[in-house]
């Protein structure tokens, strides 16, 4: 068995994933398709690096995952393929592989050049198709890594995905937004492992969230809570709500965690 | 062959449902997963109890359904498997699988408590990662039903999804409205078999089909009819056009059938 | 293996997609399914034409291409099972095969009526479930093609997708519009090749475009593109933005490129 996920900004109107999908069963006809995300926000690298990054450890050994949220198509950038953790990422060379290569610092990466590993005639307009499906197909059909191409020493980096923590407190902010409408923060839930619970607070814009919740349930109806998450990250939900709403609390929104209220 | 249907409403932004395969390739490599329905309204039992009661006479025996529409999630309700009529059902013990109860009386129900079906750690906010697709894998990949966990006697059930006839009339109700604005009723067509279909009236709101027709375009362009539809439930369409508008018809909005005009 | 796509109107939040695999796996244990496209607009046979013809090519011999968008259903259009190009296809015969037709004249097409291709009892309302899945998965287990039905010499034709190229000037027109905003039109990309792509000129509703671009990010962003598609298409877009913005330029928005500017 050979799994390839497939992660794109393509939606389910056009038939770009289906073609990818072709690209890929045409030289590796044994391998798994599993889709991670499709909707994701058009041209949005970082939303899709936070999808993958929290999806791959869930994937066995030997998969592919294929990554593409492509705005530079038919520029400059490269096309990569990394080896990690004993998995394989394909990708453009935009910052979509960082939050993983931030978790696996003994990563490998090349540059996708090996002429089995692509189109004869590559299109201006979509490399998802004509390189990094035949490259992710290639791989998980036994392609040598190290005939990929080239080797690549510094990939495209984004800002580090977690924030830091201070003694006290911990400045991060909102970096997804669910289809429930909890909002993901990158405040590892790990880091406030010795502050009481009951005790810290959350601001959020103008709003003050105090301590933490171990359910969504455990608030009442229609009150924003925070909790630890299911990506080991702190969140920001409502009980039977959205808590984007109102929608000025989004992505890119500053949150701040205190161990003792202000 | 075992096949895995996963029934949510995730949606495709998010890679919930792609998550939930990774695990479960990683415990049943052999399992077929097929996608049934994944942008069902959020947190809508009734609706996906609905689906999930629609789709499963499709499937093969020996498939295994995965159902997660779980706004109880971290709280004290208790996650079931159900076998019945040779398939497996995985779901929150909250009514989804209802529907699938009620045509199957001779079922079987046990909450799943064995340390093989379930993450180690198992998080607050998904249990559709770390219990629910861990156990749907193992069930699919052969694990003996009487070892998931003590039996339920008594799963919790929504209202029965069939409208009771009486010999002259049945009062219903909407109880699906689909992607082509179909308003699907819970009047089960075959009720109607000794009623003349040219004879009865069905009032919705404040509307009056008269007659049941063959098929959609047996009526004018633009006209609302009803007929028998694929799941063997009376529904109301309109003809290029869709029934549900004006919106005010939607789900929950009472149907009656006469077998005579009044 | 044998490959099946699905190509339709029938979105993810129903269950009808799910439902028609559930049938071809029943009948086809081995069939590796693909979803093409499911969100294409309601009803829209054109762009279900589009997004087949443009997918096909991808897929290896053998592959059956299973497309419904059927506004016609339970009328007395007939359900086609085509062979081309070492392909099968299964589709109403409402020209949603047309663009495929146009590119593999020596096709054989035949009405289904074999019994074994179809449910005992066929619904008035799902065709797509009870005729076209189960051929479409007889078909991939080795059905002999020659046993589907009776031959049909003329099956519904669309207008040929392609437009006619005069010696300075091509009249066109958008054909589709894809998730990111870009123009797809009906123009050949060869019928320009020996055109000076410097001093072309491309007219959609009252704005003019002046020369062809190599990719996306060869204009500013912002600005108006004409360039060759993935598609082997000319296609209109806007650098970091969607070209269908203002939206009076969609689908049948008429397109004229000239060979010198105006």
């Amino acid at each position: 068995m050979a799994i390839v996920t497939l992660t794109t900004d393509f939606g389910w109107r056009d038939n770009f994933v289906g073609v990818m999908k072709g690209v890929i069963l045409a030289r590796c006809p044994q391998a798994r398709l599993v889709d991670l995300a499709h909707d994701l926000p058009a041209h949005d690298v970082a939303q899709a690096a936070f999808s993958l990054w929290s999806a791959w450890p869930f994937f066995p050994e030997g998969t592919v995952h294929l990554a593409v949220v492509d705005p530079g198509v038919g520029g400059q950038r490269a096309v990569l393929a990394v080896r990690a953790a004993g998995r394989y990422f394909v990708a453009p060379d935009n910052g979509l592989l960082s939050y993983v290569l931030d978790d696996c610092p003994d990563f490998e990466a090349r540059r996708i050049e090996h002429a089995d590993l692509r189109f004869e005639t590559v299109s201006h307009t979509f490399h998802g198709r004509d390189v990094m499906a035949p490259a992710a197909a290639r791989l998980a059909a036994g392609f040598a890594f190290d005939q990929v191409g080239p080797g690549i020493q510094e990939p495209v980096r984004l800002p580090l995905l977690k924030a830091r923590a201070g003694p006290d407190a911990i400045q991060g902010r909102v970096v997804y937004v669910d289809r429930f409408g909890n909002l993901i923060t990158n405040i590892d839930a790990n880091d406030l492992a010795g502050w009481d619970p009951d005790q810290l607070t959350l601001e959020i814009g103008d709003l003050i969230v105090r301590g933490l919740s171990a359910a969504y349930a455990s608030a009442e109806p229609g009150r924003l809570l925070a909790l630890g998450g299911s990506q080991g990250l702190i969140e920001i939900a409502r009980n039977q709500g959205r808590a984007e709403d109102p929608p000025r609390l989004t992505v890119g929104t500053t949150v701040v965690i205190r161990r003792q209220g202000p």
